[in-house]
Order: structure tokens, then sequence, then C-alpha cells
């Protein structure tokens, strides 16, 4: 693989196998294996897969995990209810409620009734405060998965310039915030461009550090992107291509083919961004285990 | 006055009587008037003045205020049972802990013992991380009283490149957030910058609206400002001057005298963020008796 490619499933298979060491460990220690419960409403297709990649990380690192499933029609009362009950469960480490909700359910009361302390998706507002004073906290997944993919690609980002396009809750606000921390990962001076930005490329153009979140197949082209920058694409969009035996391809938000030979490091998609997410969940889930950031 | 001038002396008394008018109202409603509390712990003379500035404050709107005492040497726990008893007394809508605290207490610990509802001066995580996700929250006062007086001088900053300077957790970090979110403060394009960015002057010139929080006396001098931009000055530093009959004079983190003459609008030291920080506490105290954050 050529050396400007971050390989985050290369990355993330090694974080996996250090998760393992841990839980063996702690196993041999004679405590209990980290224990990660899923809730999924609904029978929703992309949730399903996304539970159980979840659930298939967990035995591939030796943690157990249970899945809860209510019907799409349950009430918020009765989810709220499943929550309360793995909120006291002291067998369950930490949990997730599998976004979306269906449309009769309030979000935000869902994730405000999480035991912040068991809240691994780190999407619960105190969490989200955490991060923003430096404080120890589950940090969301797919922006820890970027700032670690970073930092073992032993890319430095102390006084960088790095522009982040997207302010989604998920990816785009809370990536923008971690990385102009003053952390391990952060120092770097962060511009955050979205849907009412004015002309992105004159910010794109001046980034060391580019993350597209945009959510748009192709957005980022070349002369969009500076010289020798470091490319981290958050997208993932299935493209109907007839000419593939499969019927389509993937693509990110970057348009890799003529971005690539100008970089110096770029994620691929898939197999950079991505694996790293799930490999973030059960670092949260194991640091819940360990009570490393709640006592 | 120049009406290149944002007066946040006289938009903050303007508020001011916006608000006594709503607590006249919830009197003559026979609703109780606002109560804020205040926990002052030791004497240091800045705390001393701001608790009484507040008081003042509160005074001139018709709300009540109480100031709750405790000596230096208090322990943390003796100051968390001061809080639990605030957090459980219905009469008061709000409190703040007036810091810097001692040295040997551990102030996060402190905010976080705050109840949300009642956390007025918007420091909670559980708030912070509100104000990022875009839900209803205090804004911490700074913030909320840099984008009140934005607003209230007509600036439109949807689509703008606004650079912050200064990432601290009370003023840099949480503007920088709040002017990027998707509300009617928002919309900005933002950059972050702070001690660890290189070449600021480069990202200072392209600001449509720059906000100096950075802490250094004159730090933005007229080279590093754009040509009609919107400047906001948050600092403010006494600077000892011997040809002045009190010994001293009041300047900010802009270098007013060389930055005037080439800016749109531009905040004074004082009378510019100063008197709209107070206001902010007073219209979150409001909020928190008529219970429009937290039911």
């Amino acid at each position: 693989m050529s050396n400007k490619i971050m390989d985050g499933k290369a990355i993330a298979a090694a974080i996996k196998i250090e998760i393992a060491k841990e839980v063996a460990a702690m196993i041999d220690a004679d405590v209990k294996a980290p224990h990660l419960a899923a809730i999924l409403v609904g029978t929703n297709p992309a949730s399903e897969t996304y539970v159980v990649s979840k659930k298939k990380a967990c035995q591939d690192v030796g943690m157990t995990s249970t899945t809860y499933r209510l019907e799409e029609t349950v009430s918020e009362a009765e989810l709220i209810s499943t929550i309360k009950f793995l909120n006291e469960d002291p067998d369950i480490d930490g949990f997730i409620v599998q976004l979306p909700l269906p449309d009769h359910i309030n979000t935000d009361k869902i994730i405000e009734s999480i035991d912040p302390s068991k809240d691994v998706d780190g999407f619960h507002p105190q969490n989200i405060g955490r991060m923003q004073l430096g404080l120890p906290t589950y940090l969301p997944a797919t922006p820890f998965g970027i700032a670690e993919l970073l930092k073992r690609s032993n890319i430095d980002l102390d006084g960088k310039h790095c522009v982040v396009l997207g302010r989604s809750n998920i990816v785009g606000t809370p990536i923008s915030i971690l990385l102009s921390r003053k952390n391990k990962y952060g120092n770097a001076t962060v511009t955050l461009c979205h849907s009412r930005s004015k002309d992105i490329g004159n910010f794109t153009r001046q980034a060391d550090v580019l993350i597209a979140a945009i959510g748009q197949p192709d957005y980022v082209k070349a002369d969009m992107v500076k010289p020798g920058a470091i490319v981290i694409d958050v997208g993932i969009h299935r493209i109907e291509d007839n000419t593939l035996e499969k019927g389509y391809r993937l693509t990110g938000d970057v348009d890799f083919k003529s971005v690539f030979p100008i970089v110096d490091k770029i994620t691929p998609v898939p197999g950079g961004v991505g694996p790293m997410t799930i490999v973030s969940l059960l670092q949260n889930t194991l640091s819940a285990a360990k009570r490393l950031i709640y006592q």
C-alpha cells in the first residue's frame, strides 16, 4: 500500500490487539470482562448492521455484549425505563442507544436519560461539555477515531491549521473542538466550515490538515487542497456504477483520484476512518469497565 | 459617540429595562421575583467587587439576591453541602459560585455539583454540552453578552468569517462554538486561534469579525485587522500611566487608537463587552425563574 495512505484498517486492528490484551489481563485477574450493551429500536437495516458489527468487535477483543431489542412502536417511557434498568445494572459497564430513533421519540431526551458514566457513545451533553473543558470523558467514536488515526500516523497537529468541513453533532463540531484543545491530540488552529460558509475553497486551500465530513460525495476536489496537505475523509457514499459487477462503488467526501497525487497523506474509503470508529467504542467501553473517566 | 462604537453600556442598559419590565410583570401576577444567590469563598478583592456589582444589578431590575459567604478555609465537603442546600431550596432560581476558589478546592468538582437547572453561570459541563448541541441552555455570560451585542448592533454573522483569539473555557472556546451554530447568533465560519497558533496575523487579517480574548494588552494592532472589519475586545487591563491623575489607564486586548480608524465597528474598553456580561447573568436568572431552559 502506498505510504501516502493512512491505513485505518491496520491501525484499528493494532488497537484491537492492545484492547484484547487488556481484557485478557482483566480476566486473568478475576475481574469480569467489560460488558457493552446496545438498545436497538425497530428494524432499520443500517442500524441492524451497525449493531451486529459492534457485537462482532466485542467478540474479537473478548468483551461481553448484549443487545436489547425494542419494537418500533415502543413508547418513550418504556425506552427510558429500559435505559434506567441499564443505568442501574452493575454488570453493564457501558451501553449505547442505536440511532436514529423513530420519530415519535425525542432523541435528546433519551440521550440525557443515559447515565453519563455509562455513555460510551459520548453523546450525553455532560460528556460533550467535559470534552470542551478538557476534562476526562468518553470521546464520541468518530472524532476519537480520527484523533487516534492522526496520532498513530505520527502527525503532530501543534500549531497546524486544521480545516473541518461540516458541523454535525457527532463528527464535525466535536472534532473541531477536540483538535483545538491543549491536549495530546490538539493544539491546532481550527477553522470550522459548514453549509452557510462562503467560498469554502478559500479555507480548504489553507489547510495543513483537512477533515471532510460534509456528507457530499466527491465534494473535495484537487483544486481545493493545498499540495502536501493531510486529508481525512469521513464520508462514505454508495454510488451506482453499472460498470462494476456489484453495481456500485463506495466513495467518500473527497474525490480521491484527483486529490491523491498532491497530498502528503490521505485516508481511503473504505478502510480509513470507518474502522477507527468502531474500535473507539471498544476503547470507551474498556475505560468504562476500568472506571477511568468516572469513579 | 462615534457610530463606529458598539456601545455595550447603552445596550446593556436597554436590556436591563426589558428585564425589569418582565420582573415587574411577574410580581404584578403574584409570582415571586427571580432570586439569584452567590457563594463567595474567602475575601479576594476582585471577587468581592464582582459579587457586589451582581447584587447591585439584581436590585436595578427588581430581582432578589443573596450572598452566602464562606471562609477561605472552608472544606470542599462543606462547600458542596452549601451547594446542595441551594440546589434544593425552591426559593432560589439560580446561583453562582464566584471563581476563583482557593487552591485546596477542586473547581471542576464544585461546578459539577451544581444542579444544571440552577447553573446560571452556564459553567456546568451539561450546559456547555447543550450549547454545543444547539439545545436550550444557560449560555456563559461573556459569550452570551458578545452574541447579544452583535445581534443588537444588527450585525449579521451568516456566512461571515469570524476569528476568535484565545481558547479559554469561559470566553474564547464557547464563543467560537456559539457563533458557528445554526441559530439566531450563528452561522459564521469560525477560526479559533490560541497561544500555539502560528502567524496569528495571517488569520486575523482574514476576519470579517475579530474577537480578541487573548489576555494581552494592546495585542491586536492595526496591521492585523482587515479594513472594514468588526472588532470585539474582550480584554480589560489596568496599565500604569503616571501622566494621568489616577495613575493608570484601562485598555483591552486591542490597540484601540491604531485600530479604530480602519474598522467598521469596534467595542470600547471599558463600556463594551463588560456591561453585557453582567446583564447576561440577569437574563439567565430570568430564564431560570421562568423555567425556560429546564422544566
